[in-house]
């Protein structure tokens, strides 16, 4: 079965996190993604550990699948093998600091004046326009700019990074969704086009009920523990021995009843501060405390076994390995063990999309530096071995 | 100047935040979306606050440029006129617990038997298959289940969430992405399909990274803080007067030496134990109450000002209302005034994605409920005003 994007070629020059994010999730749907890196060095993930005999784990985990070109942009021979290369791609993705492309000379126009069908996404801290444009800008600043930092922690406390790349992982789904749709406008116009996403902007757009609120009500949004703004309980609380989620939300009837019965606190099942998720949310401050107290009397299995009889959506808060052997994740295939020479096998997590007709599906272990040159310059270019040799040999690949 | 997916008709089944947001960003980039609401009582998320003269800013900021036709679906006038709907639009998406669209009698393959092209996207929390598909699911519960909430907050601390419906954005997300994909594929076979995104699958997605090190170390990852697990110095940290965040990564000449020195640390230049960022991971609790000490002296404006002198990427850690006035983030035009009969302008948050040659722009307001009912059953179906009327006045619309 092949993938929804088999047949697509994306030209991938770009490193680290949010392009590769984006990259692996084109490669993961089937797209033959070229990752382009520099000679001896490559991408400088490569660097990043913890490592697996020698292999690192963060770049292992976004690069699955992916095959490695390396070829240096700055020379001249390097440049004209790219150019020509591009002829071959449908979607070139890059996110350098803005700028970086035209001073090696391989801007959209250039580009495009060889395949007026790329699509070319540019991926960067703030984008391309703006005060900010050229800047360099990594996920924890833009994270701290955005505002999630301010708006992530307890009610009084220091500011906290949400403990993923969020900056990276969103300029990544976004900058998926923007090669896609200008990849459906060329079904109908034969024409690439840019795409500029900027990581900063991709924050206030995963934010947007932050700023909703704020321009209702003029209070600026602050950290709020576990607890949600607007809707109550929807949180965590402590258990006997771990902590438990509960989301109560407006609609559901007798909802809020059960909950108190189950709970022991059959009092507050009429009373009249808490009879919509607003109203409780009004009354956190006298609610809360009460809750606290019932759950610390069992344990987070006993509260979700009796919580789910009366269809309270509830569940246990998980630390990393038990997700790991979560029965539900198991089944739907979200970790992935990938044959790799030597090592035996990498584990990584997998595409959370799954299509009924179209396979989405992690396949292949991510490449060695160059391990793909011969075969793209061959295949895509017709170059011989020896011009390959001699290539290496000039360190151009 | 047009969308790139104008021309595409997305029926729009979801309710409150994951579905809706993936619909919004269809919507954004020029599909036509069509919210089918159940007649009184809308998607519930109509009922959310902080209103704006009693306009639910919640609902708006996520439904702003769709349609609303109210349609009693459990009745057999109205699942009649759902099918001939169906015949005219591109894409279906739904997050009802798995179970409900058959319970409907609006299975794929009843949908699929009038439209064979259309794309039939479900939303849910635990996807359609395995032992928890049938159980609902929350945001919270599933950033709960999927470990985000034990990776998020101080290092010895409860823990904590993400300030954002991190489990459905990430669906959201993710299930525009499998759209876009699939119509791709349809663009070379002409058929349509399912897609099942489950949103916990989608929270082991974004944390690659943190199961990556799991997998490669056996090391159960907890809360960082503001750091970064394998970067250092990449975090916050208090100054005079606020936050600041900086991240250096390895492979820039001499930022670490630029950077000790603009702090006043210059005996820690050619300190060995903190040469690379590897290494001054593994010397964490060594430096960075040196740095911590240093920060307080001037205030965040100061720093950043000299910081970035040395190119060194860092920035203030912004509240809401600040990062709402950030030049950058007006002149990417990332906040955008709604004009609003009654109410005047109401603010949202842009898109993020811009394209050259198509537009992606916020438009048109959030619909009131069954605002564009006569406009689609008309247009689309040739139903007369009499017809309308005798719908309306049966409530099945």
């Amino acid at each position: 079965m092949a993938g929804p994007l088999t047949g697509i070629r994306v030209l991938d020059l770009s490193r680290v996190l949010a392009g590769p994010f984006c990259t692996m999730i084109l490669c993961d749907l089937g797209a033959e993604v070229i990752k382009v890196e520099r000679p001896e060095i490559g991408d400088i993930a490569r660097g990043n550990g913890p490592f697996i005999d020698g292999i690192s784990s963060y770049f292992f985990s976004i690069n699955r699948g992916k095959k490695s070109l390396t070829l240096d942009l700055a020379s001249p021979r390097g440049k004209s093998i790219f150019l020509q290369l591009v002829k071959h791609f449908d979607i070139l993705v890059e996110n350098f600091v803005p700028g970086t492309m035209e001073k090696l000379g391989l801007s959209y126009p250039k580009v495009a004046d060889v395949n007026p069908r790329i699509i070319y996404a540019s991926c960067s801290g703030y984008g391309q326009t703006g005060p900010y444009a050229h800047k360099p800008a990594f996920d924890v600043v833009v994270q701290g700019m955005g505002g999630i930092m301010s708006i992530t922690g307890e009610p009084v406390g220091p500011p906290i990074r949400p403990g993923i790349s969020i900056g990276d992982i969103a300029a990544g789904l976004f900058t998926a969704i923007g090669i896609l749709a200008a990849l459906h406008e060329r079904s109908m116009s034969g024409k690439g086009q840019i795409i500029d996403v900027g990581m900063l902007d991709c924050q206030v757009a995963i934010q947007e009920n932050a700023f909703a609120r704020y321009f209702a009500t003029g209070e600026v949004p602050g950290p709020l523990g576990t607890r949600h703004p607007v809707t109550t309980p929807f949180q965590a609380f402590e258990t006997k021995d771990g902590y438990i989620v509960v989301a109560l939300v407006g609609g559901e009837r007798n909802q809020w009843a059960l909950f108190c019965s189950a709970l022991g606190c059959i009092d507050l099942i009429d009373d009249p501060r808490f009879q919509t998720s607003w109203d409780r949310t009004v009354h956190y401050d006298e609610l809360i405390p009460i809750l606290t107290r019932a759950f610390k009397g069992k344990t987070t299995e006993e509260w979700v076994g009796e919580l789910e009889e009366v269809n309270v959506p509830c569940g246990p808060v998980n630390t990393i390995d038990k997700v790991a052997q979560d029965p539900q994740v198991l089944v739907r295939n979200m970790i992935v063990e990938i044959p790799y020479p030597q090592v035996g096998e990498v584990k990584v997590t997998n595409t959370p999309i799954k299509l009924s007709r179209s396979q989405c599906q992690v396949s292949k272990p991510a490449p060695e530096l160059g391990e793909h040159a011969q075969e793209v310059l061959r295949n895509l270019l017709g170059l011989t071995q020896q011009e390959i040799e001699g290539l290496r040999k000039d360190r151009v690949i």
